[in-house]
């Protein structure tokens, strides 16, 4: 099951990467399971990862190498997650990482390593490491769509997006794939996005737009409420486009920021549509909230909510649900009366209670759709926030139930 | 589905305390929905409440009451939580105490109000009322099991327990019931607890005591981490035993807690079997903790992880879970090779990854249980909390997606 439109777009090729992917057998025959991105020399790298005190051991040496030296190498596998594996962990992604250094004669620090897939069991390094000259061999700036397949695990379609952007009169093209479908599944688990762009940034601001572009995305989706031990994200900068650099302060920053954002959220969005069990596409949005974080405790609540999940699920206009909800997600002195709830166009709660004008024909209509916006007004600020989730189906529970049976 | 053994408890008679049920047509006909328990004048009372900001009707006027008066009945009504139904909701609920006041001619703020059942639908105040006599007539000191039965909603079984102490050579009786299946069903909802006790206990110490035994007991367990808005439990104690006053640091005090945490332990562990959809009664030890809110935060994180409660459903020994939800729970500075994680008595992860003994045969043999203990040794600190759960079913969907419909 997958809600909206799916497929990939078409890539814009970013001079300065090339993407190689193999079928190295970790997991399954005959499966694209090994990706490379080869980056220019002269690329910025920022990265952000997941705030799980349980890190899967190459998320450990990403962060050390990613400080360590200007990475030349992603390399990504799945089948197998190398988290909740010790000290051997560490060990078989420093043995990967070297062994793509001898082949690409790049210092194994410039390499940083991305597993996603069972959790506990060894890492494969064999398999991996002899899929390496197959992926190199492969290398080429269009191999988006099949990097976008090599990187998925129990996702139902690839994810990516591309756009151009003319920046002060050059062009500055953007791509991007994803993967994940449940927050974690520790069997086949993580959320990861690999993000590339032609235009010329230093790493400091680099990472400063990856921060803010991913809080507003992949920090904003939810599907089960769990956080992998293995997600990452990672933002390229290879400074190949004629454009100009692009400094903090300026319009041109700002005009490219305005697209990545855009790009991010396509990317995250593509992780909700493609949910665990997912029917709906489900926005929440709190408005009139005292601040940030009082806004995204009560979307969390919310989208979070088993009874909310269900509902949605079983399109049932349940507004009690969702204002059940709101009032316990630990907001001081709320104001009940003032709170104002809406499913798409349709006002369903006001006055502390049932709006007066609501129907249940009217909010049935609404629930119906594959696409819903429950919009909550608080009434006591002017902060907003929105985060996307799904709803919770049999098919969640069966997928995450029957998984290793 | 229910979890273990069910079936009321002979009650111990409470002196001072009178139930009756009467079948008013609330939403069902030929249902026991209407509970009246009668106490004596000279008891004390004490009530703790659900701390959701959306607070049914029934809720705002107990509380007042409970302070501006001693009680003399609780008036209990299944069908209908009178939960987001605005002003009406006040005038409804003050309207059913005051017809009781006129009958049972005490005053009306000497009752309690307690509801349970559909949120958003306005309270069938005529049908209540005209049951008030036919309750009335029935009471008597024995209809405990009358009572049980008659504030169940979507409960499989009636829930009580009762025991008796002796204190300084007298008898004392505790007696109570209890509803509930989910945390929350916003359609038939709420958590309900009501103890009476003939021990003679001053009305600060009483409700020191209830805030104490709830905490431990129904601030315990969770089904689905929603928090409902009509969630209550009262204490009563009626002073009719002849053992002496119980005071405050006394032998005799500690000896009576001891007994009443226990029996409140029985009555919200009888809520988590008959969860909805429950197949599992899990047990949720997190030892060796810097503080109680951070074993709280550990064994809530694991109790609501999606992921934890469907691999339970499935018989799964899904350790990775477990530890990523352990990983996620947001402790600082958490050691993860420090850790510990046993099922029942099998040890599944130490040294941050699997625990080298551990066998996929071992594991499944603890997860067939029907009842399951995961205990997580943070190595931190040494404070303990268990918190009580369920798994997550294709049932638990099916009673919440299709409920309405």
């Amino acid at each position: 099951m997958a809600v909206g439109k799916g497929g990939l777009p078409k890539f814009h090729v970013i001079d300065g990467v090339r993407l190689g992917v193999a079928k190295s057998g970790i997991k399954y025959a005959d499966r694209k399971d090994l990706v490379i991105f080869e980056l220019a020399e002269g690329s910025t790298c920022a990265g952000v990862f997941t705030k799980n005190a349980f890190c899967a051991a190459p998320v450990v040496l990403s962060k050390e190498n990613l400080t360590a030296n200007s990475p030349r190498y992603l390399l990504i596998n799945t089948g197998n997650a190398n988290a909740g594996t010790g000290a051997q962990g560490m060990e078989d992604a420093l043995e990967c990482c070297q062994a793509l250094s001898d082949l690409a004669n790049v210092p194994s620090n410039a390499i940083l390593p991305f597993s996603t897939g069972v959790i506990g069991e060894a890492l494969p390094v064999q398999a991996i490491v002899a899929g390496l000259p197959e992926a190199l061999s492969a290398l080429s700036q269009s191999a988006w769509g099949d990097a976008a397949e090599g990187i998925m695990t129990t996702d139902t379609r690839p994810k990516g997006a591309s756009r151009v952007v003319d920046i002060a009169g050059h062009k500055v093209s953007v791509s991007g794939i994803s993967k994940g479908a449940g927050m974690i599944m520790p069997n086949m688990a993580t959320m990861l996005g690999f993000v590339a762009t032609d235009a010329n940034i230093d790493q400091v601001l680099l990472q400063e737009i990856l921060t803010e572009c991913a809080d507003l995305s992949f920090n904003r989706i939810t599907i089960d409420g769990d956080t992998s031990t293995n997600d990452s994200c990672i933002l390229v900068a290879t400074g190949k486009s004629t454009a100009p650099k692009l400094e903090r302060g300026s319009s041109e920053l700002a005009q490219f920021t305005t697209e990545l954002k855009a790009l991010f959220l396509e990317l995250a969005q593509a992780i909700v549509r493609d949910g665990e069990g997912a029917t709906k596409f489900v926005s929440v949005v709190v408005e009139g909230a005292q601040n940030k974080q009082e806004a995204l405790d009560v979307a969390y609540t919310v989208a979070h909510s088993p009874l909310v999940k269900t509902a949605l699920f079983a399109c049932d206009p349940n507004w009690g649900r969702i204002l059940a909800a709101v009032g316990r997600a630990g907001l001081s002195e709320l104001d009940l009366e003032a709170i104002i709830i809406h499913l798409d166009e349709v006002c369903i709660v006001s006055n502390g209670g049932r709006d007066l004008e609501y129907t249940e024909a009217r909010g049935q209509e609404v629930m119906n759709r594959e696409e819903i916006s429950i919009r909550i007004q608080l009434g006591r600020g002017d902060v907003s926030e929105t985060i996307w989730t799904t709803d919770l189906s049999h098919e969640y529970v069966t997928i995450n139930a029957e998984y290793r049976t």
